[in-house]
This record gives C-alpha cells, sequence and structure tokens, in this order.
C-alpha cells in the first residue's frame, strides 16, 4: 500500500503519512530497553539471518580479484556476503507495483537498509577501510539504479546511530530513501546556489571549502575531503565533509577519493566518539538530484551529533539554539583527532 | 553578553551561538536522571524560594477586586504571588545594557521564564480554570510589554513539559522569547497568508477553521476556539487551537474569550495526558508580529507531543515522516476527551 504525502497549509513542508510504520521494533512510546537487546542469533542483520529480510536489491561477494555484484531472488539469499542492501520492512516510501498509476500525493519510491558489515558492531568509527570502501561503493551502486527510475527525484541516504539518534537496530547499518520530489532542504539549496553561481560564476561550496580550510572551524584533511564545523551549525559538534574539487554527486567518485572518504569518515566518527562518550548522531549526504541540469551543486556529508533536544522554540519558530560555537567544537575534534 | 547570531550559508535560517546555555541544569550529555529530582525546597520556582531567580518583570498578586500586577526590584521580591514572571538565567537572547549598540548579527533580545503556578504540579492539564487565565493574561501582558521596545521584532510563546521534551525544570513553567528579527517560520506563514489574502480576499486561518470544523480531523471546540489535527501536522497526535474569529494576535482576547482559551487548554492537553500516559510535548503561539502591517494574520496555538525522534532522513532533507495520520489522531482524542 502506498502512503499518503501531504504539504502542509502554508509551509514548503511535505509529511508523508506512513500508518503501517507503526510497527516498526521501536514503536511511539519511548521504552527505556537497551538497544542491544537483540542477541546476534537474532538480530535480522546478523549472517545467517538472511531470511529475516526480504530479498536483497544488492549484495557484494568476494571474488578472485574483485568485488562481485549479486542480487537475492524471493528464493535465493546469497550468503558470505561482503555488505548487502535490503527494502526496510517498515517502509515510509514504497516502489508502485506493475500496473499501478502513479497518482500525485502518494509517498512512491523506496526505502531500503544497507547492511554495512557481516559485523554487527563494525561501525564506521572502528571499521576497516576496506570494509567502508564497499559501504561508500554499495551507496553509489544503489544511487545510480534508484535514480534511473522514472519517479524518483532524489535519493536521500543516511545513517541513525543510537536510540536516541532514532536507530531501531543496533546492526551497522545506513539507509537509503528515493523520494518523487526534491526535498525541502535540497531544493532551497539548489535555488541558493544556482543564484550565486549566476552571480559569481563559482560554485558556493568550492568558495566555502576555499575559506573554511584555513578558518578556525577547519578540523581535518586529506588530498580529496575537508571536514570543517559549518559557520552556521545547527547542532553542537556537527561537522560538514566536502569533497576539496568541485562534483556535483557521489558517483564522480574514483577508487582513490573514495578510499579518502572512507579515511575521512572513520578519522572524524572515531574523533566524535573519543569526545563526546560514543554519542549519538545522524548523517546524511546532500547530493546534486540531476547532474545535467544541476551542475552547480557541490555534494557534502553533513554530521549532526544528538547532543541536545529541539524544543518548543525551535519548533514553532525555525530558529534553533545550538550551544557550542563551530569554533569551539572544531577546536576539540581537531585535537582529539591529532591525538587518536 | 550578547551572544551571535548567524544566518546558515544557504538556508534562510537561524542559529543562536548561545555559548554560556552550556551550563542550565540539564546539560550537553544526556543523564537519566529523573527531572523531579528538584525537592520543593530547592526548586527555584517554588514560593519562598524568589531569590533563586533574578528580580520578576511581571508578578500576579490577589487583589481585592481584581489582580494587581507588580514588579520585583532588586531588593525586593513579592510574595504571595498567583504567576511571577522572570528572566531566564540561561537566556538565549539578551538585553541591550544601556549604552551598547545594536550591532546586527546580534541576539539582541529578552528571554524569560513565566512561573505558571506557586504549586510545583499545576499543569495546564490539571490546573485551575481560573489560574489559567492568570497565565494566559500573562502571557500577553509580557506580550504586550516586549513587542514595544524598538529592537523587538517578535515574540515566541512556548511551552516545553517533561525532559524529552526539553523542560529541564519540572515546576509547571512556560518561557517567552522575544528576537531581534521575524523567525523563519513566522515569515514563511506571513508571505503564504497575505499571498493568499490577495488572491481570495479571506484570511487561510478562517478558510482552514471553516473546513476543519466539520472534517475528520476536527477534536473540539467551544464558542470561541476549534482543536484539530492538521491537514499536514508533522508529529503525531500535533493538534492546533484556533480562534474562531479572525485575530492576528493575544492582545485582542477579551475576558470571556480568555477563558474559553484556558477551557480549550486545558481540555485538550488533558485527553492526551490519558490518551498516551502523559507524554513530553511543546507548544507554540503562532502570532502576527505586528497588527497593523500583518492584519491577515490569524493567531493559533500548535501543540507537538513528543513521541518519536527526528532521525537523518528529516534532518537532512527537511521531509518529515508522522506514523499516525491526524485523522487517527484526532478520533481517539475526540473519544478520550469525550470520556474524560
Amino acid at each position: 500500500m502506498l502512503n499518503d504525502i501531504r504539504k502542509d497549509y502554508l509551509l514548503n513542508r511535505w509529511v508523508v503519512m506512513a500508518t503501517h510504520r507503526k510497527r516498526r521494533p521501536v514503536d511511539l512510546a519511548r521504552k527505556e530497553t537497551d538497544i542491544q537487546k537483540f542477541s546476534r542469533s537474532s538480530c535480522p542483520f546478523c549472517p545467517g539471518n538472511e531470511r529475516k529480510t526480504p530479498p536483497a536489491s544488492l549484495v557484494y561477494l568476494k571474488g578472485r580479484k574483485s568485488t562481485v555484484r549479486k542480487k537475492d531472488t524471493n528464493g535465493i539469499r546469497h550468503k558470505n556476503w561482503l555488505i548487502r542492501c535490503v527494502p526496510n520492512l517498515y517502509s515510509a516510501f514504497s516502489h508502485p507495483k506493475i500496473g499501478e498509476s502513479f497518482s500525485s500525493g502518494k509517498a512512491v519510491g523506496h526505502h531500503e537498509v544497507l547492511i554495512e558489515s557481516p559485523n554487527h558492531n563494525e561501525q564506521p568509527a572502528n571499521a576497516k577501510i576496506s570494509q567502508l570502501v564497499y559501504v561508500i561503493n554499495g551507496y553509489i551502486d544503489r544511487l545510480e539504479d534508484l535514480s534511473s527510475k522514472p519517479y524518483v527525484k532524489y535519493v536521500s541516504i543516511f545513517r541513525n546511530y543510537g536510540l536516541d539518534a532514532g536507530a531501531s537496530l543496533s546492526h551497522a547499518h545506513s539507509q537509503i530513501i528515493a523520494t518523487p520530489m526534491i526535498p525541502t532542504i535540497l531544493s532551497d539549496e539548489l535555488s541558493a546556489s544556482s543564484e550565486y553561481y549566476k552571480a559569481n560564476e563559482k560554485c558556493i561550496f568550492c568558495d566555502i571549502v576555499e575559506r573554511e580550510k584555513n578558518s578556525p572551524r577547519f578540523i581535518w584533511g586529506n588530498k580529496s575531503f575537508i571536514a570543517f564545523a559549518p559557520w552556521a551549525g545547527v547542532h553542537p559538534f556537527e561537522y560538514w565533509i566536502t569533497p576539496k574539487e568541485h562534483q556535483p554527486t557521489l558517483s564522480e567518485l574514483r577508487s582513490q577519493t573514495t578510499r579518502d572518504l572512507a579515511i575521512a569518515l572513520k578519522t572524524c566518527l572515531n574523533g566524535l566518539r573519543s569526545l563526546l562518550n560514543d554519542p549519538p548522531y545522524n548523517y546524511g549526504f546532500h547530493l546534486s538530484p540531476n547532474e545535467e541540469t544541476d551542475k552547480h551543486y557541490h555534494w557534502h556529508l553533513e554530521v549532526y551529533p544528538k547532543l541536545t533536544i529541539w524544543a518548543g522554540f525551535e519548533k514553532s519558530t525555525g530558529i534553533y539554539i545550538n550551544v557550542v560555537p563551530p569554533e569551539d567544537a572544531a577546536r576539540s575534534m581537531k585535537r582529539i583527532i591529532e591525538r587518536n
């Protein structure tokens, strides 16, 4: 069944009415159960339990020379995988059945889970770099496949870590949601960056990288990426990882840059973990929805530690209160990363 | 010291860098302490502890015939109050000192706490109606006083209830923040409602009231107000309380409508409490910032129960996932209110 999707009376704000998500493991009433309560044998993402998920849309298997990409079928679940990507059982967006018309106002799309490792606790902060390279390549493969569908306008790739950040299962995983519209935040960013491009004949993110790499908000960098606490970050200890070169979306990553991204991810998330006692966090990629028409956009990853609560003021005004200035956050992150 | 206020690189999104808020009772790292841990004798909002707060900007005292309005001074703290409003010790916005210039980019403003009752636990869901009338009148008095200051562009009146909704003290209280700019959400609502007014020669909220009073999203109503679950509510069990008559802001409330609002508040919050086992919530007033120029706006109160977590998807896309359709929420609320 397709969920309804609705626009607010006034705001350009969309909501999916995803009724059947009520049945997912972590339910409405907040229970003080430990997220780790699933033993390995009952974890639906652990090896041996492949039948607890729908057939995978993508599986990486170890080949003789390189990774082999496969799909599960209803009858077959591949074993000995490196990563696997499966439809979310509690999906917010659903793909249309054959013969179903896509009436507007329906949450047509896809919602998948990318299981990042056969090892239950191989989170990016402590993963092998080679494993993170699989994860990033998995993101790119699913992004390209989902983007090619006619009803998909955007593919959101994100990660929730920890119960307080909304993760309902502890096995290392990311999520991928393909939506039938350009999300509000992306659409606002696209307009603003397009205007900037027209006025200045350059990419605003290239300028941001240039400015932040020598600012007190700079955290860490390698050949291909810089990490910095954004000037007006909304969350305490928020940071962004941005490619130094102009790249609209992930599909332009080559093998060395993919490796550099894996190193950037691990280094910064491990820093965050050491600094704040393994806090919950969310991260999300911001990507150009259309490489042809939105060349002015420059992809990046935003990481939001979950340390505070948005309350009545934030929610009713859209003004946020950040209790840690980005300069202070960057200084602490930089110091701990150098020590790690 | 004035906090910095910053605009995002791209979005029309503002952030206050409120460094010294780090020192408030509930701190960054989430502690599993009970919010009720303050004993009455140590609660800074309980009678007898008036010296634990700065001098009140407003105190209601019981007079012979009607309520008497007073202010504290540095030397004097009034006793036997009905409600009192004090500057927030951990303020996000600060008023300028005499002689200080208001440079742009500073979080000039006010941040106050309205202590709603001398009784620690007299929350709106279980308050006497006469007490809630004091609270609403207190809102109006502070709104009028703060709005009259030249550097104030908007006054946000809101309430956080419960630790998970961001309340750091359990004594019944609301908060009032006066900001030097029109907040994003208000500004978006004002533009949209102004456009609607020009196109249709009527107020969009008057139309919403007309439509929702007979819809499956209707919850409750009296002579002056209706409560309904909004069509595209972002939070499960979100509802709005809206005056039936066109009123830009609170200052037009007369004594009977104030009483009707008190009844609406109590009835609906008590319904929510019965239905969902006393859940945390936030509420916020949406008011016309300027009665002269923004006559097309129609004030209302938005109530957001805190039952779910906004995670990576919501935060990186601005698309929200609501797991309870407003029609279902309204049906349950209606039923429990009729039974209460």
